[in-house]
């Protein structure tokens, strides 16, 4: 009687090329990289099996307290240095796991060139390099500093920062202002609009969006996060929605007095017409939840993913602050005209934290308009984030996605899930030139490694 | 083969319990409510034999040109009897077909108390009474000199309105402000809130907006329609990314030089935080599309839905002006708390030209929200943007909806197909009390009266 019902859906469990041919002929399949678990490695499958228990389930219950009851809200805004003790004098902070001059990309290259010439340290791109190469500058992971920044994610003293909290953790987050799209610092452009910009942010959007915050009082993410999941977007590759959510919640706090008629203008259209402006907040937000799973002992969680661009690093509750890293992949990217293969820098930024948080490609099935931005479709949007489902441990009901019957996200991936099922998170992103100087080539699609997850299963089992 | 790869998709033809079995199985049915063209009635079978030909098609394709080559403009705002010449003096516009005082509904008589005393023509409800019966008040359709409002639509001389232009076809179109939910004009209250929000409107926000649209330059409606497409809005019932798009496009350009910073925030507040503000530029956006269509001789497309809660009118293209009535139905209403059934007026509005334009319920499959706000579901939103494909000529791929594989809005009503499948327009709509004074009682769904179509049908064919 099923069958004259519903067309059957497959489960493809194994071969991948039995999966493409059920897709070419049009069936509702799913594909599932089966191998016994843990790829029946007798090492992984007996570490999964050294992981099954109650202390396991508990604390993972209590990662799963900690990051569904998170409350963050947007405080205020500071420089970067007033935020960061470790950012007072000749320091930067970058995106992923820890990583030295010699070994950083093209586009991290760059926008450490950049926050230099910004900083004033150095005139020009050479003299900028022969300072780091004299050792003088001192760099660290965002991470490890309570911030987050997209793609490089260089943020350095004198930059403005948004400081999110969540009260009900004594969560403290911070992250830089996004700047837009193209020539940009986080894409590694260093040009002098690049500075020009960075300097108008400094010097009129920051003390106005500050005065701002502080009329309005605590600005509540979430409830912004969740209407924007209502409106199409998937908060890390589109944040149209929570954009002008943001300005409209901001936007009548705006002390209009004694400010020139051009600084608010350009402050206004600044926030409008970038349709990324929320990304930062949705990823301050997205470590302000995270960050209180973090730490419990026996809990499986990832409550990091993040790149810098040659590296792609996670971090584990059950193992505190330790990453365990692999290569960062390239996506597969859908470029910009005037761009092509092989101009795509390997995958960078902390932005797969809105992954970790259950947003981004986790949240696809609310975004068909991003599926066709990466190169993807609104089917396999839909089935990504179902295929998202299977390595994680609760559907929030915080933030339903319309076309997936108003279910959750998938929140709480769980390290051994993803080991396994050997499913590795999906990740939505930006790209860059893999060149320094250059900035966006496009959007993209990329799986996180699976050999940092089974690195993490390994030390887990002990 | 294909009974492996698809569920049967069954198309119940006549009888409706057959559709509702297959639904309870979970079918992917759709039912529709066959009887003979024209329901077997010999005379309306003769009817659409005789509307057969070239004529028509030639008609109809010069109509879809006209409505799709629209390209609407806010170009300015004006009070309305600077906009109307048949404002000046003691008049009122109302929404829907023409109606005398006695055969109003409660909510169009509570709005045009609350326009009087608005006005200053009397000082309360008796004396505004006692004004309409000595026949000093002469009463106009909107859609019969420009105009559309939502609800009630009661427009009177010093409201401010919305100059929208399509230069295409030299149209202009003006519209009132949206003054936001619950005890409101429009709703037929006119309590002494609601007229201070009018005086608001007049002395505050209209000087502002005015200078600020001056100072943008004209702006592009269908752009700012489209994109609110993808972001969950149908236009009707939900304006809330429309509504924000254009506070993003209006919002640099206000004069803030001298401006209290009261009157700023308050502005800014009012507009980002209705989320129907929007509503009344998308209807004057559709009329100006709509209108450039009327009167072509031969076509059968609809140019008008509208409804004074008394009466449900509708136009023809080449009917020209006449309008073809039958009474309004009761919307089946989901209540706000503190409403019940036999709370409902009968329907409402000029809004129900966004039905006539491709938005709204035929816009339902955007906007599962929607369907939750008005008691449906999305499956069910789905199922009526389909089924509204039946009754209209193009999909407008101007504005795709993106969980019908970016199809475009059903656009083209046409007046053959609705009598000859029995296929009335659904409308999403807002609720009004029918008592005069009272105001929002909740958001619901509605099919137009199928007499309307069928006596367009007898005169088209003469």
């Amino acid at each position: 009687m099923s069958l004259l019902k519903e067309k059957p859906k497959v489960l493809n469990v194994g071969l991948e090329s039995f999966y493409n041919d059920l897709k070419a002929e049009g069936a509702d399949a799913l594909s599932i990289d089966w191998s016994p678990p843990g790829g029946g490695v007798p090492e992984l499958v007996k570490a999964l099996e050294r992981l099954e228990g109650d202390e396991y389930e508990e604390a993972n219950a209590k990662a799963i307290e900690a990051f569904t009851s998170s409350d963050p809200e947007l405080i205020s805004m500071k420089l970067a240095k007033e935020a960061v003790p470790a950012l007072n004098g000749m320091a930067l902070a970058h995106a992923g796991p820890p990583i030295e001059w010699e070994r950083m990309s093209g586009p991290l290259k760059g926008a450490v060139i950049g926050a230099i010439i910004y900083e004033g340290w150095a005139n020009n791109e050479s003299e900028a390099i022969s300072l780091v190469r004299s050792g003088k500058v001192k760099f660290m992971p965002n991470h490890d500093v309570g911030m987050v920044g997209p793609m490089a994610g260089v943020i350095s003293p004198t930059m403005p920062v948004f400081e999110v909290a969540d009260r009900v953790h004594g969560v403290e987050v911070y992250t830089n202002v996004n700047e837009g799209v193209g020539k940009v610092l986080r894409y590694g452009a260093y040009g002098s609009e690049v500075i020009h910009r960075l300097n108008w942010i400094r010097d009129s959007l920051y003390p106005a969006l500050k005065e701002a915050i502080a009329l309005h009082g605590p600005v509540k993410l979430k409830p912004i996060m969740s209407q924007a999941l209502q409106m199409g977007d998937e908060l890390h590759t589109r944040n149209n929605a929570s954009t002008l959510l943001f300005l409209g919640e901001i936007g009548p706090y705006v002390k209009i007095g004694g400010m020139p008629q051009t600084q608010y203008s350009e402050i206004i259209q600044f926030i409008a017409k970038n349709q990324l402006f929320f990304l930062n907040l949705s990823m301050a937000a997205g470590k302000a939840m995270m960050d209180p799973a973090n730490g419990i002992k026996n809990s499986t969680v990832v409550t990091t993913l993040s790149r810098n661009g040659t590296d792609f690093g996670i971090k584990v509750s059950g193992l505190g602050k330790k990453w365990f890293t692999a290569p960062a992949p390239v996506p597969k990217t859908l470029f910009f005209p005037g761009f092509k293969e092989g101009d795509a820098n390997p995958d960078i930024g902390d932005s797969a934290i809105m992954e970790t948080n259950g947003f981004g490609a986790f949240a696809s099935a609310a975004s068909p308009a991003v599926a066709q931005v990466v190169g993807s479709s609104a089917s396999e949007a839909i089935r990504i984030t179902k295929l998202m489902y299977e390595i994680t441990l609760v559907k929030d009901k915080s933030f339903p996605i319309p076309y997936v019957n108003f279910e959750g996200v998938p929140r709480g991936i769980d390290v051994r899930l993803v080991v396994s099922t050997s499913i590795a998170p999906y990740i939505n992103t930006g790209v860059a030139h893999r060149l320094p100087g250059i900035g966006t080539v496009g959007f993209g699609l990329v799986q996180a490694p699976m050999e940092c997850f089974i690195n993490a299963i390994k030390e887990l089992a002990g």
